[in-house]
C-alpha cells in the first residue's frame, strides 16, 4: 500500500497490501467448500451456505508480520517490506464461532488447524499454507470466515472465495483460500506456527509465537516525492501531518509526533477508529521552515506500551514497530506549477 | 501483477502493475475536469460530459518501458521490475479523436501535450508528470480518454477518474489524472519525452524515444513456487506450459518455446487475442522429466521481428524483451499434499 493510501478510513481496492507464500490460486467460487473434519459433526459447506448464515461487515486494519523487515541492520532474508504491508479493508463474513458450534467441538480439542489452497516449498518442505489457532482465540465474536472485501466478492490475492479473519493479529494468521479446519487434540507442530513466524535471536532457539499486532503507527508522506528516491520535498509554511495508528493488543490511547529528530514530542490529535479492530486517524499541525527536517511518530496503547525508537532485532525480521520517522526536505520557493 | 496472473485473458482487479512516478492523487470526480488549451474552442469538459460522449471498451495490453530493467546486467537505477510490469484490462472511454474535433485543432499543431494531476521532483525539477505524443497518433482510431477499468470506475492507481489510452504504446504513455490536453506548434522538450524514456547508450546521447511495445512473450511459472526465493518445482510427467505473447508494433504470427536452454525451438499453439490491442494466450504441452531444466519462451510478429535471447542494455533500462527463460526442478516423487 503506498503511504498516500494511509489518509483514506478504508484503503482503496487494489491498494491493500498482499503479501503471498506461494502463487495465487484462481478457484471457482460455484464449486469451492470448507470442510470441517475432527468435529463431532463432520461439516463441508458451500460459499452459498456460509453466505446465507448471519453475516458481520468489520473494518479491519491488516499489517504483515514483516512490515518494516528491511529497515532492521542485519536485513533478515525475506520479504524486503519497508512500511507498506499495511491496508484497512470492511471485511465481510460469517462469525466462525457460530460453525464451529454447528459441528461440534470434541472435548479436548486445544487449537484449530486452518489450510489453504495455496502449494509451495518452504524450508525444504513441500506444504499447503497452514496456521493454527487456539480454540480460545477462534471462538472469539469477531472472527470470521470471510466472503467479502469492501462490498464486493473477495478478490482472489485477498484469498478469495473465502479466509479466514482474526482481527488484531498479524496478517499470517488470516489464512486465504481457506479449504479445511481440522479440530487438534495435541499442539501443532507444522511449519508455518513452529518454524515461521517466532521470534528467534539465535537459530536454536524455539522462540515466541509472533501473534497479536504491535503497538504502531504510520505518516503518510508529507509534500510531493523524488522519482526513484521518494525522498519528500515540503512547502515551507503550514502543513498538516497525518496518519494511521493501530495496535493488537489494546486499544490506541495517544499519538505523538515529533517535529526535530525524535527530541521533543508533542500530542497529535487523535480520531475515534470505525471499529475496534480499525485503524485511527491522527493529524498534527507543522509550521514548517526551511531546511532539513526529520518528522515522526510514535503511537501509545491502553497498557501504556509506547511504540520504541528502535524495536528489538530478531531472526525473522518480524514485528518492526520502531518510530516512523520522515527526512523531509523544506523549501520556501515553490517552483512551477504546470498542472492547475 | 505475478505472473500467475498470465492465465486470465484480463488480469483480475487489483492485480495489474502499477507504475506511480509521484504519488496517487485521490481526487473528485465530480469536481474533476479535463480542459482543452491551444485549441480553436477551448473546452471544459466533466466526468458526465465525457460519460455521455459515444462510448468503446477494449481489452489493452500494457507494459512499462521500465519492465524487465533488473535483468539487465548494469541495473540501471530506477524502479527495479523484474518481470511483472504487464498487464491486461478492458478500458472504457470515449474516443480522443471525437473531443479534438469538438475543440477544433489548430494548423501547424504537430503534437498535443497530456497533462495529470501528479506532482513530483524528477531530474531535480519540480514538475506534473506530462508527456507529449504527435497529433497523428493522437487521433488514431483506438486512442481513448479512459473512465473506467474492467466494468467499474477506474481506480485510483490506475489514474481515477481520467487517463489517456495508447493502445500499443509502453505505460508512461497513458497519462494518468489527466486533468489537461495542450495544443503544441513546437516540438515539446519537456522531462517525460526529452530526458526520460528515451533509449541510450551514451548520457550524452539524446538517444531515440521509447515508443511502441516490443514484440514479448512471458510465461505462466510452472508448477509450485519456493518461497521466498520463488524457484519452480513441477512435477514430472506431462505438464502444459502457458503464457502471453503481444507487440505494439504488428500482430504476433508465432510463438516458440524450448525446453532444453533455448537450443531448439519448436511452436506454441496460438490464441487468437481477445483484441487488435491485447494479448494472445499460447499453450504448450511439456513432458517433464526429473532434473533441472531451462524453459523459455519467445514470440515474433508480422514483421518478422523475433524476440532477442539478450536485449540491447541502454542507460534507462528500457524496453528488454529478451526471451523470457524460467529454471524449474523437476521432481519424479510427489509429496504429502495437505489440502485436498
Amino acid at each position: 500500500m503506498p503511504l498516500e493510501a494511509l489518509r483514506a478510513d478504508i484503503t482503496p481496492a487494489g491498494l491493500h497490501y498482499v503479501l503471498i507464500h506461494y502463487d495465487v490460486p484462481f478457484l471457482d467460487e460455484s464449486t469451492h467448500a470448507l470442510s470441517l473434519e475432527g468435529f463431532d459433526r463432520p461439516l463441508s459447506l458451500t460459499l452459498d451456505e456460509l453466505r446465507s448464515r448471519p453475516s458481520v461487515t468489520m473494518p479491519a486494519t491488516f499489517e504483515c508480520a514483516g512490515n518494516g523487515r528491511a529497515l532492521f541492520d542485519a536485513r533478515p532474508f525475506s520479504q524486503p517490506w519497508l512500511l507498506e504491508a499495511v491496508g484497512t479493508a470492511e471485511w465481510s463474513g460469517t462469525p466462525l464461532a457460530g460453525v464451529l458450534h454447528d459441528a461440534g467441538v470434541p472435548g479436548g480439542t486445544g487449537e484449530l488447524l486452518f489450510t489453504g489452497v495455496d502449494r509451495g516449498v518452504e524450508g525444504g518442505e513441500e506444504q499447503s499454507y497452514e496456521r493454527a489457532l487456539s480454540l480460545e482465540e477462534a471462538m472469539r465474536d469477531e472472527v470470521l470466515l470471510v466472503y467479502a472485501m469492501n462490498g464486493r466478492a473477495l478478490p482472489p490475492q485477498h484469498g478469495g472465495p473465502l479466509r479466514l479473519l482474526v482481527p488484531g493479529w498479524y496478517g499470517m494468521t488470516n489464512v486465504k483460500w481457506l479449504a479445511r479446519i481440522t479440530a487438534l487434540s495435541a499442539p501443532y507442530e507444522g511449519y508455518q506456527n513452529a518454524v515461521a513466524y517466532r521470534l528467534r535471536t539465535d537459530p536454536d532457539e524455539r522462540g515466541e509465537p509472533v501473534s497479536r499486532m504491535r503497538v504502531r503507527s504510520l505518516m503518510a508522506p508529507p509534500g510531493i516525492p523524488t522519482f526513484p528516491e521518494r525522498e519528500r520535498v515540503v512547502p515551507s509554511g503550514q502543513t498538516t501531518l497525518e496518519g494511521r495508528a493501530w495496535s493488537g493488543t489494546a486499544p490506541i490511547e495517544r499519538v505523538e509526533v515529533s517535529v526535530d529528530g525524535c527530541e521533543r514530542w508533542a500530542d497529535a490529535a487523535l480520531e475515534p477508529a470505525p471499529s475496534p479492530y480499525a485503524w485511527h486517524r491522527w493529524t498534527f499541525d507543522w509550521t514548517a521552515t526551511p531546511g532539513i527536517h526529520e518528522v515522526a511518530c510514535r503511537a501509545t496503547d491502553a497498557d501504556g506500551v509506547t511504540q520504541p525508537l528502535e524495536a528489538e532485532p530478531n531472526l525473522g525480521g518480524y514485528a518492526n514497530n520502531a518510530v516512523h520517522r520522515v527526512r523531509v526536505s523544506v523549501t520556501d520557493r515553490p517552483r512551477r506549477i504546470s498542472a492547475s
